[in-house]
């Protein structure tokens, strides 16, 4: 199923794909909801999502979900573990005072209000919701607001709503697309504007991210999602097929690249992977995103193979070779997935740490989301116990950069 | 010289000048460096810099600075300060178990290659390199290569070459510009490619680094430089306008805003600015900047004035009060300056926190550069101990979002 590859000029060239995925235009969305607010969101939801209402619809308070879901304690179970790892992550403020006496602070607080977008399209992602919220609650996020595509009844999936009602959100817009990011950066009559947006979306809510970002914060601008497992002859086939699929079963622009020294692997891994999506309700996208992006590469050893994936620093990298340990340190990826227990569906799901990882290559300058995604640190300097020791010092250094104004405002401060 | 307000709205109305700046054109330099590399570079140094030479000019090797400094202790001196300060923001890795078993590691490492830019321009911005190299070292990027424009003789300004050459970086170029930005992101033929790109620039740099942003990491783009005070009838009005003026003297955009309770303050800074500016060698950029975008806005109470920097969120806020307690917790700017004592100019140089801050209101959402910017966190997960105990709840929760080929690679590892 997969293209069995010996060449890494073609692996490079496939790669390249990454960079071709074109920004769509969304200027006019942006234009018109800075303009018209309200209206013109409920006229694009008219447009786009075939829901007429009269004004933007708010759905907790006025609506409880129908739907009784028994998922109430899956829910709770896997939102406990995300909560306390990235409780985990809460960083330190800390006071560090110079030998002069300078005395400087690093303190962090949460951002004030966070836009959280959450996808409708395919499939329910509820998870989605847990990995975003949760880390903006550590952190201590006052003011979350969810913006999540209509149904054509006007509200939210109903197991958004669910899972909204077990995180305590309650502030809901069934509002989806470039024209929720507008909302969330701009702030209309019903919607207040936000500090930071984060969570995935289409190629619109991309467009749309990347074009307000110059005065909203944003999490990261996340392209297809990958996968990239390097493995031995020990592996097994039908793990490395599964974990393959699984990343392949998002999006037909999903990359699943395998990287081994085997041969035997890579023709065992194909084996298994025409048996086990046979039956799967997701086999047509599986095949479409394997035609695509799909490869395996046969490496001369397991080290070649380890330079090629941190060339690609995929989002996900899953290493199912006899001896992790001699590799682990040299990894660049997102996440890992350490030796053949660990599917990257624990990792979506249940491990605990942020499923929301850089893509297209970007996880050689950042990480995954985090809670200190939803904070903000700053500086304190208090120079009043050192004023007279390092005063001249200070104010040499503003005189050799010609900024003697700088000079002055110290200096001033010295003479009297 | 500033002019005195009492209405928020025109204060508000001012401070949309931060939007206004529009975005330069360099596309047409950036294609050209990512296909003719180094001999692109040539020709826009001829044309933009006056410099004529045959290859990238490498200074560290070739040269040492002719000019023997004097300044070497003091700017060790600095170093030293804003190395410890760095050293402490060190982010802690963790491994967290959770209670099925499952292991899940939080891991920093550094960014593998950093391309530091460093204006030229009206000032040696020496403070400017040490702030950007000393947290990339404190992180432990291995990489470091600077880009300075050139002078005529086509090497970078001395002063620069020195603080190099301190800080042990040998790995300068004398390139300049959006040239600069698009060299460090393509590679050429002299240049590698870096993984992220940090450091203040002119339109066209910061132009440049908006639109690489895509694929190599950047630090943020910094606006016009800004600062409040929030002062009342006790603070020092000499010391209010020396600090005022400090910030003005960097370019005619800068924004320098006093907010105060205090009619009899706000009229004494007035005449403190004219008597200072008088014999002032950055007189005619002061009176400009202020001209443009000097504000004294009167507030009925302190409080008040807490409110407004907090909706402008300014980049260096000083606070100049009786009881600077009260209000500090509250308090929303990139960098805070404590007291009458606390002159801006200690932070740009001396008191060890970093003096690249967020500008435009994005302390709202980001803080000031530091360490962890030069670091890449990732997490790594190990399921296998947990394999048994949860397989079912992860498969279920892959099944409640329709993503049966996640649900498969959980089951098909317990069958076994």
């Amino acid at each position: 199923m997969l293209h069995i590859l010996q060449n890494q000029i073609v692996l490079n060239q496939q790669l390249d794909c990454r960079k071709l995925s074109q920004m769509v235009d969304v200027s006019k969305i942006l234009k018109n909801v800075s303009e018209n607010g309200d209206q013109a969101i409920i006229n694009y939801m008219k447009e786009f999502d075939g829901v007429s209402v009269s004004s933007i619809p708010f759905p907790i308070g006025d609506f409880t979900p129908k739907e009784k879901s028994n998922n109430t304690e899956l829910l709770q179970a896997t939102a406990e573990n995300i909560r306390k790892f990235h409780q985990r992550q809460f960083p330190a403020s800390f006071t560090f005072v110079q030998k002069d006496g300078t005395c400087a602070e690093w303190k962090w607080r949460p951002i004030e209000r966070v836009g959280i977008y959450v996808p409708g399209g395919r499939f329910s992602l509820v998870s989605s919701l847990l990995m975003n919220v949760i880390p903006a609650q550590v952190a201590g996020v006052k003011e979350i607001a969810v913006c999540t595509p209509p149904n054509k009844n006007g509200l939210p999936n109903a197991s958004i709503l669910n899972a909204c009602k077990i995180l305590s959100i309650n502030e809901i817009y069934s509002v989806g697309g470039a024209q929720a990011i507008a909302a969330l950066a701009y702030g209309t009559e019903s919607i207040s504007s936000v500090n930071k947006i984060v969570g995935p979306g289409n190629a619109y809510v991309a467009a749309a991210k990347q074009a307000v970002s110059s005065f909203v914060g944003v999490d990261m601008n996340a392209g297809p999602t990958e996968i990239v497992i390097i493995a031995d002859e020990n592996a097994n086939p039908a793990y490395v097929a599964a974990d393959l699929i699984s990343q392949a079963e998002h999006d037909s622009e999903a990359i699943a690249i395998l990287l081994t020294d085997s041969n035997k692997l890579a023709e065992s891994v194909n084996k298994q992977i025409k048996i086990q999506i046979e039956n799967l309700s997701t086999k047509e996208i599986v095949k479409k995103s394997f035609e695509k992006h799909g490869i395996i590469f046969l490496g001369k050893t397991i080290s070649d193979c380890v330079k090629i994936s941190n060339k690609i620093a995929p989002e996900h990298l899953s290493i199912q070779v006899k001896n992790t340990d001699i590799y682990l340190d040299q990894l660049i990826a997102g996440a890992i997935f350490l030796g053949d227990k660990s599917p990257i569906a624990w990792g979506d799901y249940w491990a605990g740490p942020n499923h929301t990882l850089p893509t297209g290559g970007h996880a050689k300058f950042r990480g995954p989301l985090n809670t200190m995604d939803f904070m903000v640190p700053y500086s304190i300097i208090d120079a009043s116990s050192a004023l007279d020791t390092s005063a001249e010092k200070v104010s040499n250094l503003a005189k050799l950069e010609g900024l003697n104004g700088h000079a002055n405002s110290v200096d001033i401060r010295r003479k009297q």
